[in-house]
C-alpha cells in the first residue's frame, strides 16, 4: 500500500467561532516508534475541541494543533515498538490532538480494537467519553457497587456513558439533564432519576430521594455556582470529581461542610495525563467495559454524524446543548 | 476505693467570653459497659473548647456538656468490656467532651497507656493533637515518606506535632508561624523551612523551596484566604486537608488549578468519628507513635499549665494565640 504525502485536515484559523475550522492540506504524519498511523473513518467532536477552537485551551506541548481527540479507522503504518497490532487492523484510538484529518497518529497503548460487530462510526464515539469516565470514577473515584452517583450533565456523552457503565458495575445512578426529553432519555438509558434542571432544584430532589443523606459521588462538568450546590447534595465521605467548568470554575463556596462531612473535591483533566496512565485506563476498559460494549449491555449514543467537511456544523451543534450523546464526523 | 458521689467541673455557664467558664459541683460519671472512669490528673485545653464555650460548636449527641476533649490520669471504675484496663493504671485518653473535671469516662478503646516516662501533664498533651494529626496526614491522606508537607500554625499543639511526626517519617516540611520566635522554635522542632506569614508571602516561598512545583500536602486550620493561597502552591495530585476555618469557611476560589493538577480538596474533624475509627487510630499510634514518644524523639511541646480552677485564663492564653505549643489543666 502506498500512502498519499499529503491529506486533508481541519485547522483552527485563527481563535473564533465555528467558521474557524476550515479544510486545509497538510502532510501525512509518520508515525513515531511507539505509534500507529490510522486512516481515519470516524473522529469524535468533544467540548474541548470547542475550546481549543476559542483559543482557550492550547494543546500540550507535542500535540498537533489540529483538533480531534478519538478516531477510529484501520492502521496503515506503524513504528516498531507496536507489536500488538498490524497493518489492517481496525482500532479505536484516544489521541492527543490531529483528529479531524484523513490521518491520524496514535501511540499504541491509547489504541483499541473495536467491540465485536462495532462499525467506525460507533467505535470513533468510545475513547473520549470512556477513557474519561473510567478515570474519573473507578480510576481516581474508587466509585462501588451499592453507592449513590449524581452525573451532571446526563444527556451529554460523557453523561450517556457515566450512567450506563455506573449502572452496569451496580451503582445507583441520578441524572440532570435540561428538558423532559433528555430526561426521559436518561431514564431510558438506566438511570434511577433524571432531574430536569430547569425545573427543578436538583439539591432537594437528591436529598428527598436518599433520605437527605446525599449521594456518594458526583461527576460534575457544570462547575460555577454547582460547586456550592454538589456541597449541600452530597453524603459524608462523598467524592466529587470536576471534569469541566462549564459556568465558570470561580465560585464563593462555604467550606464549612466539606469538612464537617469529610468530603473530598477534586477533579481531572484526561489530555494531560501520561500514556502509562492512558495505558492503564485503555487495559481497564479493554477488560471491563469492551466485553459489555460487545454485548450490547452498553452502548455508545450517537446524536448525529457530519461529514469532515462540516467540522463547523458540528461545533455549533454542540454548543446549542441540544444534543443528546456524541456528535462526531465521517472521513 | 471509695468513690465520691460529686466532684467539681466547669461548666460553660452560658455561652460567652472566657469568664463564663464556672467552677460547679456535678455527680461523678458512672462508666458504661465499654467505658473506664479516670482520676483526672491533668486536661487538654483545645481550640474546639473555645468555640464549643462561644456557644458555636455544640457537644454531639451523648456527649458531656462540660469542655475538654482530652485526659491523663488513672482508672478508678470500669465497665465490664474493657478487659485491656486494670484499676490503677495510667492512661490517657480522647474523650468526646468532661475533661475540665475531677473524673472523667472514657471509651477504654480511645485510651492509651503512658508512654514510658511520662507524667499526666505530657500524657494529657497527647490524645487531641496525635489523633487528629495521624488521622489527617496518614490515616486519610497517605502521606509518604519522601513526600513534602506544608502546616499552617506551626507553633500551635497540632502544628509541633504534625512537624516532628511527619519529619520521623522522612517526609520534607515546610511551615508557617507568626513570628520570628515561633519561627525558630518549628525549625529547632525539625522543620526545614518556617515562614513568618506576617512578613513573607507563603505562596512564594513554597514555590521557590520547590522549584515551582509546590508540596504534595498541605494541612491547614486557617481557611479564608489561604484556602486560594493553597491551590496556588500545592504540586500536580497534591491534597489539602482543612482541618479548622480560624479565618473562615468562606471564600472566593478558582478552582481551575484543582482540576488541571488533580488536587484533593478534604477536611475533617475528630470529634463526632465513631469509635470505632478512634480505635484505629490509638492502635496505629500506640504502634508507631508511642515508640518515638518513649525514646523521646518526638515530644509533646507545653506551653503553660493552669490550675484547672483556672480554665478562664487558658482559654484567655488561648485566643491570644501568642503560645507555642499545648495548653493544660492540672487538677
Amino acid at each position: 500500500m502506498t500512502l498519499p504525502q499529503e491529506m486533508t485536515a481541519i485547522e483552527i484559523t485563527e481563535p473564533g467561532g465555528p467558521d474557524v475550522l476550515q479544510a486545509t492540506t497538510i502532510p501525512v504524519p509518520e508515525p513515531d516508534t511507539n505509534e500507529v498511523l490510522i486512516k481515519v473513518a470516524a473522529a469524535g467532536v468533544n467540548r474541548p475541541d470547542v475550546i481549543q477552537r476559542k483559543g482557550l485551551y492550547p494543546p500540550p506541548p507535542g500535540a498537533s494543533p489540529i483538533p480531534g481527540l478519538e478516531v477510529a479507522g484501520t492502521i496503515v503504518a506503524k513504528g516498531p515498538e507496536t507489536s500488538r497490532y498490524s497493518i489492517g487492523d481496525q482500532v479505536t484510538a484516544l489521541v492527543t490532538g490531529g483528529g479531524y484529518a484523513q490521518y491520524c497518529v496514535a501511540n499504541a497503548r491509547a489504541a483499541l480494537p473495536f467491540p465485536q460487530r462495532f462499525d467506525p462510526v460507533l467505535a470513533a464515539a468510545l475513547p473520549e467519553t470512556y477513557f474519561t469516565v473510567w478515570h474519573n470514577l473507578f480510576f481516581r473515584g474508587g466509585l462501588m457497587s451499592g453507592e449513590t452517583l449524581l452525573v451532571h450533565g446526563g444527556a451529554s456523552g460523557i453523561g450517556t456513558t457515566a450512567i450506563q457503565i455506573a449502572k452496569a458495575f451496580g451503582v445507583t445512578v441520578f441524572t440532570t439533564a435540561g428538558s423532559a426529553e433528555k430526561c426521559d432519555f436518561c431514564e431510558k438509558l438506566g438511570a434511577d432519576l433524571a432531574i430536569n434542571y430547569k425545573e427543578d432544584d436538583f439539591v432537594a430532589a437528591i436529598k428527598d430521594k436518599t433520605g437527605g443523606k446525599g449521594v456518594n459521588f458526583i461527576t460534575d462538568m457544570v462547575g460555577g455556582d454547582y460547586i456550592q450546590r454538589n456541597l449541600d447534595c452530597i453524603a459524608e465521605d462523598g467524592r466529587i470529581h470536576q471534569i469541566a467548568f462549564l459556568r465558570g470554575a470561580k465560585a464563593n463556596v462555604d467550606f464549612t461542610r466539606l469538612m464537617i462531612k469529610r468530603i473530598t473535591l477534586t477533579g481531572s483533566t484526561l489530555r494531560p495525563r501520561s500514556i502509562a496512565v492512558k495505558a492503564q485506563l485503555a487495559r481497564a476498559l479493554e477488560d471491563q467495559v469492551w466485553p459489555l460494549l460487545s454485548n450490547g449491555s452498553v452502548r455508545p449514543v450517537i446524536e448525529t454524524v457530519f461529514p469532515l467537511e462540516k467540522a463547523a456544523d458540528a461545533h455549533r451543534l454542540m454548543e446549542e446543548s441540544r444534543h443528546i450523546g456524541k456528535i462526531l464526523l465521517t472521513v
